[in-house]
């Protein structure tokens, strides 16, 4: 038996699942897994959709984990769209239409070459899909619902590929072992208002808000690490709202967001931050207020045994060696790396959560093939 | 013949002669100035009402000028005002207003002793008064449609003292030599929009924004001079209105004000912000665009003969020995220093643009005691 999974990708893209809407998607893989013989299970919480499905014996030694999201981004616009973003129109190479590369065509490519699989190979040991409806949205009550109830249901995974994709232009060219941590500081500085024409009757703001934003932003956080990229710091918003330009205003606002590497924590970067604000707050006689939101701290799966089969796979097929890259943007992986040792390896995503997202249609055999050649590879 | 100040003061008050509104001040000013031998002329220019007003012969050598205006600003919320803004009422030691401080009674004091004195001595030379109802507005037909005037029809004067408040707390302690002048840069950084896990792929504006603020504000523009303090430069704004944490925008604006002494003019300081930006777009490879205005050059009138005679009036009726000072912000007496040696003397500031604005009754005597003093000795 051969499940296409670009006709897969077609049907999932015809679920509007745009998140939190399960759409449909769920339901129809849950009828795939299911005729294939998995045992699915609906994992919602508080209103989001996620599937679990299992094929082989609960707690397994071997127990490989596919994961996965079927939720999109909103479309915005119809109207600059060229294609119906729920479509899945074929035009020349490509195939078009919201989730098209993020990430309908990876959890397709996955979902089939497991239902493949089981049904050729019959391995001994597991293989377990964890797909949610909510990695685009808050991520509250997805994948992390998921490992959740696995815990509380002795259900697990001994390694685990996120379909995310993972390339920048070609299929290939990349796999992503690890992420950069994440953290955004809010920041407050509170004078007090003047004239300008009588700058010692007031105490501004703006002066140490321009130090202090100009030290964390000159700042060589570190100049990478074994696994992973420098760690880079950006200021997001600096506002006023100062119409006057006769006043000097009694407060000033600023976010920055640091992407960092495992030469730090997200812990070590608030109290360096704490220290740069105090250093401010002294040496202007200002107040610095300062709110912190970590998102999530770096991990990295260290280059093994799972991750260089996954190489090899991605070599055999498509001729190319990945790069083992743990940058970019944050994903489930984060929360995956928790219960096991957790790599992505997917599509090229230059188009994800843009106007006509794509996905080149030969690419998803390739992906499918890729797949199938690291389930047998772990399962021989 | 003794014209009271106080009575004057008040029936100005009384006229809502909110900027650019008339509101019967000059009216009333120019009935009074007629009456005791003054030649008036209303000198109107785009629907601002100005009054030039002379007793003596045009061109005499000795041409003593007052100048001041009668206009307003707004009274904000009448809510939040103890008194009627419009009223007049006598409160205590106090008068309250709207122009209670700024200027009516500075212009009552002058008016009032001008024409006791041409009654009383008859002097040797002309008095000349401008008086404008547009100083509080745009500040483009007021005191400058007065000098274009003025120029156009052969009339000068020797020396002239604008009636503004000068003494920051109490009576008699400062008079103005000359004003700073006064810049405003507004600056635009122009980058590129990105993901601020992919900063590379991106050219944050923000970094170069903060780096060129915190180089202009830590500058030291100048230690002083003979007659003036350091300049000084604020930030008045800065703005990007990014609410997306992980965006890095791609403009960011800010604007400045410099109060700037003699060692520099707006030229001067045009051409070394010019230069900074040109570093900081180099530095970070951004566009940086700036926009200047100069509201007007520092000046001042080197203390000699007509600042020590006022000097010595305000010590014989204050029993105060006034600071020469060159401080604050911006006042017409920046357009008459073109005309004529220009010194500004008057009263108490404190409540100026302020709800329950007043003056302090037994003041208005005094100052017009003052000019009166100054007359004298101009004429002697
Ligand atoms: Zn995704
Ligand atoms: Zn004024």
């Amino acid at each position: 038996m051969t499940t296409c999974p670009v006709e897969l990708t077609a049907n999932l893209i015809r679920c509007p699942s745009v998140t939190p809407d399960e759409g449909g998607a769920l339901v129809l893989l849950a009828d795939l897994l299911g005729q294939a013989g998995f045992e699915c299970t609906r994992v919602d919480r508080n209103g989001t959709p996620n599937l679990f499905a299992r094929w082989g014996a609960k707690g397994a030694e071997k127990s490989f984990g596919f994961n996965g999201h079927t939720d999109v981004v909103p479309v915005g616009d119809v109207a600059d769209w060229t294609y119906d973003p729920f479509g899945a129109q074929i035009d020349g190479p490509n195939m078009y239409g919201r989730g098209a590369c993020d990430m309908k065509s990876g959890v397709a490519a996955f979902a089939a070459a497991a239902v493949d699989f089981v049904q050729d190979k019959q391995p001994d040991g597991a293989i377990i899909l964890t797909i949610t409806g909510d990695e685009e949205g808050p991520a509250r009550d997805g994948t992390v619902a998921l490992l959740d109830w696995m815990d509380a249901n002795g259900e697990r995974m001994s390694d685990c590929l996120v379909g995310e994709p993972t390339c920048p232009n070609e299929m290939g060219e990349m796999i992503k072992i690890g992420r950069r941590g994440s953290l955004t500081a809010k920041f407050t500085i509170i004078g007090q208002q003047g004239h300008v024409a009588y700058p010692h009757r007031a105490r501004t703001p703006m002066a140490p808000m321009v130090r202090l934003m100009d030290r964390l932003a000159s700042h060589t956080l570190d100049t990478g690490t074994d696994h992973f990229d420098p760690s880079t710091l950006q200021i997001t918003t600096i506002d006023t709202g100062n119409a006057a330009t006769n006043v000097i205003p009694n407060q000033v606002k600023s976010t920055i967001n640091i992407r960092f590497n495992d030469a730090h924590t997200g812990d070590s970067l608030i109290a360096w931050l704490r220290a740069e604000a105090d250093k401010v707050a002294a040496e202007f006689n200002v107040e610095v207020q300062m709110t912190t939101n970590i998102s999530g701290d770096s991990f990295v799966t260290e280059p093994g045994a799972f991750s260089r089969m996954i190489v090899s796979a991605v070599q055999a097929v498509t001729g190319k060696t990945p790069e083992m890259s743990t940058s970019g943007g944050t994903s489930d992986a984060r929360f995956v790396k928790n219960h096991c040792p957790v790599v992505e390896c997917g599509l090229v995503g230059t188009s994800m959560h843009q106007v006509d997202e794509y996905v080149v249609v030969e690419q998803i055999h390739q992906l499918k093939e890729i797949y199938t050649r690291i389930l047998t590879d772990y399962f021989a």
